[in-house]
């Protein structure tokens, strides 16, 4: 594409960098912000700005947050002795729309899988074992996708914490087999988190 | 959606304002930002902060442009005796991907439209006589949506230059009546514009 404006073409260029984003949709949604009477434009690029420089990881359960501690572990309306154990942000944030789920979370930034080189180590699991102790935690509630991964996951955390009086339940497998958690609807997802099943341990 | 962070929330927010964006989308890009270790976040908020800021129209053709005059209307190797006119930038645009066309641009900046309150002069088509006297342009091709508005645009301004020695010709009507230019694939575009044909006054 030959663009009459370099100022254009950057922009289009750095808004058709983005995953699932064209130039034929970078085009519109450029043009957009240029003839947007509000704004939006000025917002949005503050916006990006404090993604990278200001947000933080939550040093208690690893999500997304403002300062030292996220919101929802500040909150003193949760319960700290029911943790939801999440693979990342998006499932955490999925979990939260159903409205279904009153305690707190526990992200791990993965799971274990050596195919892809990831070891219990690379994962937040040495923490989670930590708050379960500090907290008397309860139940852990693993929202994990049911994938061979997820499967591997669970049982490696049920192993660690045998010994400690925590009940550790999976969310129920209304979700399909194989299938990406983040994509269940509201519906399905809040019935499997009331849904818990007991974890039991097969090997 | 309850966010353990303000931050993450404003830029979702910020992100899903865009046209066809909604917040799971918006929350996939925010993401996908906040774990890219490139610059590409930085980039994306200049281009956009320049999109508002720097950003002019071309005194000429009134397209975009960095500066006065746009880089199509400043090359010395188009012709000056050949104006296509367009009613927008994303159709100019969609024009110069054909790569069949080497005069230069006139953007109208919409098409008259007595229902929407939108008449000759609101348009650039003074600037566009003007142009056509000073350059002594020999055939303007009317790139313009073959719609009811459309048609009417070009009859004006076809009535407007009858006294002009200067031909007026309309893209083949390989674009389906009713149809949106913008859309049009390449090859029918680039076809259109070699076998345009003269323009015939039928009132």
């Amino acid at each position: 594409m030959n663009f009459p404006s370099k100022i254009l073409e950057k922009a289009v260029e750095a808004i058709a960098s983005l995953p699932g984003i064209g130039k034929k949709t970078a085009l519109r949604l450029a043009l957009h912000l240029i003839y947007d009477d509000s704004d939006k434009a000025s917002r949005l690029a503050d916006a990006i700005v404090g993604l990278k420089s200001e947000i933080k990881f939550c040093n208690i359960c690893h999500t997304l947050a403002d300062g030292e501690v996220c919101d929802i572990c500040k909150s003193t309306t949760r319960s700290n002795h029911v943790l939801c154990v999440v693979e990342n942000i998006r499932d955490l944030l999925a979990i939260e729309d159903t409205g279904q789920f009153f305690g707190k979370y526990h992200v791990l930034g993965g799971l274990i899988s050596p195919l892809e080189g990831v070891g219990p180590s690379d994962l937040n699991i040495d923490s989670l074992v930590d708050r379960v102790k500090r907290d008397e935690v309860e139940e852990l509630i693993m929202a994990i996708s049911p994938t061979i991964e997820g499967e591997t996951t669970i049982f490696y955390i049920s192993k660690l914490l045998k010994d400690l009086p925590v009940k550790i339940s999976t969310i129920a497998r209304g979700v399909a087999f194989g299938g990406d958690l983040e994509y269940a609807d509201e519906f399905t997802l809040g019935k499997s988190i009331q849904a818990r099943i007991p974890y039991t341990r097969t090997r």
